[in-house]
């Protein structure tokens, strides 16, 4: 098998490699600083301390209080803690849930689960771009209403919800609202006052920290039921002995996307659009998915017709790059990914999609790079079949 | 203050400081082979590799087959994971739960949240060495009974369980069998067969793993539905993307106490034995708490009388020593432990207990230090009283 020339990594919305200075950090604490944060001793002072530091820096890039930040192993328990959380904490008022179709399996199986255990889940289509509908969210209210949660922006196809439309919705008839920020922590701007969220979830390996550790952002006064119980720490809402260097990576990966998502953002973007741009010329019978302009600016979801995602995934893989079909956690899976299903694709004609989505790390040479590749692998599927 | 002259860390029960051997490898993963397991493409295959590789390290040292290891959190999710998980898979046979009055935590109060919601939990009581009563647990077994859950050893004052022996009961009844083996995976051996188990939790921080890593064993066959829910990793019996620097380290840290558990113990033993004797030796009105000799072999919990724990840690801490009073996951508070209360003492005779776990890093000179600091705190505190 050839050497490919270059390595390109395009999968920055399945995982993002850790930060050199994420990894500065999280070595004082894997090499020094090794205490328990529970213990009364030096040992456990000096960590209790780099734990309440991350805390804090995960706050500001949310513009929440320390206190309404509760860490926990990553997006997939933030997610379950948010959702169940809330289903056991309020199901004497009501047991109704609203979501959407294109949410991440972190919600969408957790609300298929309550669904099974006395809870009525509605799970609201979305448009041909991935968007919910706010008039349809409306009629979807009822008395029993408990929970709200909608994703900030979809993992596969990049579109970005109307949050903030949704958060006064939600205020209006005081139902609680999570939104899942796993996959725009480190691109948008997360306040949670202006989206008007109660809960909020971020992962650390999404925003170059390290995989194990996220956070779920707790507004005050909501009322949550713990998933783990055990000693007490997180005030009870997630005992365990914490992640230190999980966490503390959070923090320093969280300071980072505080600091730098607006101007690296703008860099995603054109990098991005050289990206459709060249397959828009280059390639023809191709369609981008997600919304034009309401989208992540690190996302490419596109199908090219007569080419499958498989075939597409293992050609760029031979030449070095990384891509993703489907979404990362179910890219195991030969089936049409939910979301792909529920814009309106059909096995048939969402078989050759692909996800790019770029980061820190990459160049206009590496755009260069997967296109001229790209032109090649299609012509020669498309040849073949 | 005085800067003390030396640092003597005797916490190990409490965590461990992370091997250098275990960083090296969790540093591989941290700085270049950063891929999501779950990915198609190189990256992703790089990284499930040593995924894979971790799993059959703490499937050895357990005994057990890689397929039957599933990485959790740490050691209280993996306690969660085996008692709720029961709970829910078997509450069509029954609803009925025996565990004893000093497990830890993560079993104890996950056992009376099942008992608020339709189950009923026996709280086993133990002898004044913490010792459970083979007989006591024969008669609590009723036709209803789904889950045994017994600690392996325990974590404030070392006592070894009679794990074979309840294992066969267990057996006999046809009811599974849980044991909490964070105290001694690293300290005893370990073999899931010998020891007749079902369930078994480990954590990694406490044999000089990382925190945020743990793993529970599960017998093929034996019903367990997860507790979270989403992307089907683990074979959805644990999902979210994996935390592959803390499974990785979990993996290298299980496969050292797999090879030097056992010289090690052996010097554990003598370091403890050498500081109980000293101890009874140059402290008058001192006790040994927990069993004399089935006890974990770096423990050693006193109470010395006419002192208080909390100054006795302060007053070590002064002199650099850490040690730790009822268990650190409890330890901000100054209530008397389950533990200690569950083996008949009353507030006053139990005032004045710490507990001292020696570890790698522990030499016959830091137990001299300690044992001349002590003598000098507790005459002290006992002039002052």
């Amino acid at each position: 098998m050839m050497t490919p020339k270059r390595h390109v990594y395009l999968d920055h919305a399945a995982t993002t490699p850790v930060h050199p200075e994420v990894f500065q950090e999280m070595r004082i604490v894997l090499e020094t600083h090794f205490g328990n944060p529970s213990s009364l001793h030096f040992y456990g002072r000096a960590v209790k301390q780099r734990l309440e530091i991350a805390r804090g820096r995960v706050a500001r890039l949310l513009n929440a209080k320390p206190e309404e930040i509760f860490f926990t192993s990553g997006g997939t328990e933030a997610d379950n803690l948010a959702v169940i959380g809330t289903a056991w904490a309020l199901q004497g008022r009501g047991r109704h849930i609203i979501t959407s179709t294109i949410e991440h399996h972190a919600v969408l199986d957790t609300c298929e689960m309550l669904s099974q255990n006395g809870f009525d889940v509605t799970f609201l289509p979305v448009d041909h771009y991935g968007m919910v509908d706010i008039d349809e969210l409306r009629r979807a209210i009822r008395q029993d209403t408990i929970l709200i949660t909608i994703m900030h922006a979809n993992n596969e196809i990049g579109t970005i919800q109307p949050i903030k439309e949704i958060g006064k919705i939600a205020k209006e008839y005081e139902i609680v609202f999570h939104t899942d920020a796993v996959q725009t922590a480190g691109y948008l701007p997360l306040n949670v006052d202006q989206l008007g969220v109660d809960l909020l979830s971020v992962s650390a390996h999404k925003i170059y920290g390290p995989k194990g550790a996220g956070a779920l952002y707790v507004r005050e006064g909501t009322a949550l039921e713990p998933l783990l119980h055990g000693g007490g720490q997180e005030r009870s809402k997630r005992p365990g002995t914490e992640n230190i260097p999980g966490i503390v990576g959070l923090g320093k990966a969280a300071e980072l996307a505080a600091n730098e998502h607006a101007s690296e953002s703008r860099r995603y973007r054109k990098l991005s659009e050289k990206l459709i741009q060249g397959i828009r010329e280059r390639i023809p019978g191709t369609r981008l998915n997600g919304h034009p302009e309401k989208r992540l600016p690190h996302n490419v979801n596109v199908t090219i017709e007569g080419t499958k995602g498989e075939c597409l995934l293992t050609g760029l893989d031979q030449r070095g790059i990384a891509v993703s079909t489907g979404s990362a956690c179910s890219s195991g899976s030969s089936q049409l990914s939910h979301v792909l299903e529920a814009i309106g694709l059909s096995p048939e004609k969402g078989a050759g999609t692909i996800r790019m989505t770029v980061g820190r790390s990459t160049t206009v040479g590496d755009i260069e790079y997967v296109l001229d590749n790209l032109v090649d692998i299609v012509n020669m599927l498309r040849r073949d079949s």
